[in-house]
């Protein structure tokens, strides 16, 4: 389905000829009680604090209910990527099905238009779930009606195979791939399923509501029919990082707060080094200015494994302690670990293999990541065993740097590993953000 | 693990002699800032309203915080039935893995001390999840500290096969086995997966914060280690249906409100008819008055089908408007279909294979179930298909009289049941609710 570029009406009223008499469109924006009329101001607001362009929460949905923070669409970059942290994820990986450069921007021109109005609370299309042509496929698929906008952020990337497949440039984009965009190496100990890993794109969908990101996955999948398919998709309940300081630390499946060093919004020129691609105008990358790169794993816990670990294992291992996250060397949890610090039994008070330690800036050559993972549970394997870990996400402004080193390092070193199997891998490149009128990677196909 | 029967105090202080100087224990409860002296009568409150006896709301943990509202354990009935439904579940079977009766009670005594602690917002086990020994593993596995109990229910089950495997009286219980509690029949269309139905046991949690439950659920599984190990686990993350007339009707994943006519708990002798097992004394099923029966069918949605059908499509499947849930013929939500009224095509408004038809109690002998389903979506399929859908969970007096007949006719005669495929199936026999002092299913045992 392409959505017309200038918009229907979108409050029809009921249609009278071909409906029975109990038949009235509803809309999540007519349920939420604002007028329509106000609603292309809801996108419009600006964030308040932080010296943020675009990515608080809209003041004018936030008075309406509760769960009704909405983050504009429009922006320098893409929403969800410092917008603090929501609770729950829908993320999807997508495979072109169709090899027609045409299909591919159009894609990207109604994903763009469907997301502007799903941030905001809106159905998917103009018409909704219930007040279209009676006799066609509503354009939204209704289960989001009467939920507001809930936080939801949608932010898109491209992976290596959209560039190109097999040596193949298969939309005539191929010389622009950014040389940094590459399948991950295969890291030690990676046991990854091919059917969890890669994609020609991905979508992130965060949001305070679950069922919210549900919807927004899924109307994004119903939009690309006869275009795009999902690979594959992973839901996530909890987050595992703070990327606000206005948020507290959130726990991981070992009971350990985690990503207490984390990059937050709130540090703008850390962001500038460690997040945002730079602008080179003129080079093959200058389409990703202002973007970024998304790594995505799943990284499976043995939870049960870990449980019966003593507290002092588990401890050791992370470098930090289970009730307060300060580090070993001593201190609260942001205080700084001393690497250096022995105890009385002479070894360091913060281990040689803890992971702390591994992942430590000072031991990465300055390295930081803004990380945005989340909690799963996908139910129980065969062995009876829970499914379960961390969907790592982490948005950095070169993979080469800012996540192959530190990861080749862990994965032979770190104490934890232990106790993780990494099972799917994938990177994207995240092209910046939207400008009203504008639509997602559009500098990339101009 | 054996939990003590009469708990060590739940605070010791930290243990100096063998922990580093950063360490303190943090427990949930204390993080909540409750007393440790007031814990005891947070489960001791008893509901307002309804005229329940036990699973209103504890208004001395309401008043804390946000999502601290916590229903009593112990009562009548378990919790989770008529509870009104929290937003998020993990429901998981279990097999035993043993054979020795002794470890069966003891399992029972020790779900029942870490049930009653965890539905009032505190750790597990008496010491939590970072103030126990330090050479042992924590007997709470942490990642729900500065959560608060965020309605948490536990509700628990017995599956057919806990009485008799291949004939075989495991326990000593065989000659209790209810006539009613036999595995459910094939039904036409079926196609379960054996690793997604059955089950020994059963523990159902809901709560409004998902980390929650799965902390509940991952801790009955730590703790029931030797002795029971999950079977399959299924995660939901949106209710389908209203228990309480306080609650709004949510929706399914076919965008259409679900639950609009299922029981609630403010209808005590309906739910006496249909919900309760009577009062049998001397009878072998005596152990179950006071309990019910609990169906869960995991029924898989074919997304990608239901949303390219036409609206009026739709609506005709399911007997009512997409909007506002009203029958077609006409009135609002809550307005009783009527099933004889003819439209100008004189064919009837609710069509004869309309899902509200078949399911409406006056074509099924006035059953009536008390539904308390949510919305799943595991992924994606190897098609690039949602492996999305209902986890159907039903709790009915009796499956032969209340859910056999009805499922047998649907699947046959249902025009839903084009656009859905049952994937998973068990019945379990759930005991009546717990006396301060006793434990689950004790009556079974004794």
């Amino acid at each position: 389905m392409t959505l017309p570029s200038s918009e229907a009406s979108p409050e029809l009223g009921p249609q009278p000829s071909a409906v029975p008499p109990t038949r009235r469109g509803v809309s999540r924006r007519g349920l939420l009680g604002a007028a329509g009329a106000g609603a292309a101001g809801v996108g419009a607001g600006l964030a308040g604090g932080f010296g943020l362009a675009s990515h608080g929460p809209s003041s004018t949905a936030a008075a309406a209910a509760p769960g009704s923070a909405a983050y504009p669409f429009y922006g320098e970059h893409q929403a969800g990527i410092v917008t603090p942290a929501q609770d729950r994820l829908h993320f999807a990986a997508f495979d072109m099905v169709s090899d027609d450069r045409a299909d591919l921007v159009t894609l990207m021109q109604d994903w763009t238009a469907a997301a502007a109005r799903m941030t905001q609370g809106r159905d998917a299309g103009p018409f909704g779930a219930t007040s279209g042509p009676y006799d066609a496929p509503p354009d939204d698929t209704g289960e989001a009606i009467g939920l507001p906008s809930s936080g939801l952020t949608l932010t898109f990337g491209f992976g290596p195979s959209l560039f190109r497949q097999g040596g193949r440039d298969r939309y005539g984009i191929a010389e622009r791939q950014p040389a940094a965009l590459r399948r991950l190496p295969h890291f030690p100990g990676d046991n990854l399923d091919p059917d969890r890993s890669d994609g020609d794109l991905c979508v992130q969908a965060c949001a305070d509501d679950p069922q919210v990101a549900v919807h927004a996955i899924r109307n994004l999948a119903r939009i690309a029919f006869g275009r795009a398919a999902i690979r594959w998709s992973q839901l996530g309940f909890g987050r595992t990082s703070s990327t606000s300081t206005s948020q507290t630390t959130p726990r991981n499946l070992f009971g350990f707060k985690d990503g207490t060093m984390n990059l937050k919004a709130e540090e703008p020129s850390l962001l500038d080094s460690h997040v945002w691609v730079p602008p080179t105008s003129g080079t093959k990358d200058a389409w990703l200015s202002g973007g970024s790169y998304l790594v995505a794993r799943r990284i499976n816990m043995t939870i049960e494994i870990w449980d019966r670990q003593p507290l002092s294992e588990q401890e050791k291992v992370v470098g930090r302690s289970k009730a307060e996250g300060a580090p070993l060397s001593g201190g609260g949890e942001f205080t700084q670990p001393n690497f250096a610090l022995l105890g009385s039994d002479q070894q360091p008070l913060v281990a040689a293999d803890a992971h702390v330690r591994l992942v430590h800036p000072d031991q990465n050559k300055g390295v930081q990541l803004l990380r945005r993972g989340y909690n799963f549970v996908d139910g129980s394997t065969s062995l009876g065993r829970m499914d379960a870990g961390l969907f790592f996400l982490a948005y950095v402004v070169d993979p080469r740097t800012h996540y192959i080193p530190m990861q080749t390092k862990i994965a032979r070193g770190d104490g934890m590993s232990e106790y993780l199997q990494h099972t799917g891998s994938a990177l994207f490149a995240v092209p910046p953000g939207v400008a009203q009128g504008g639509y997602l990677g559009q500098a990339l196909f101009a």
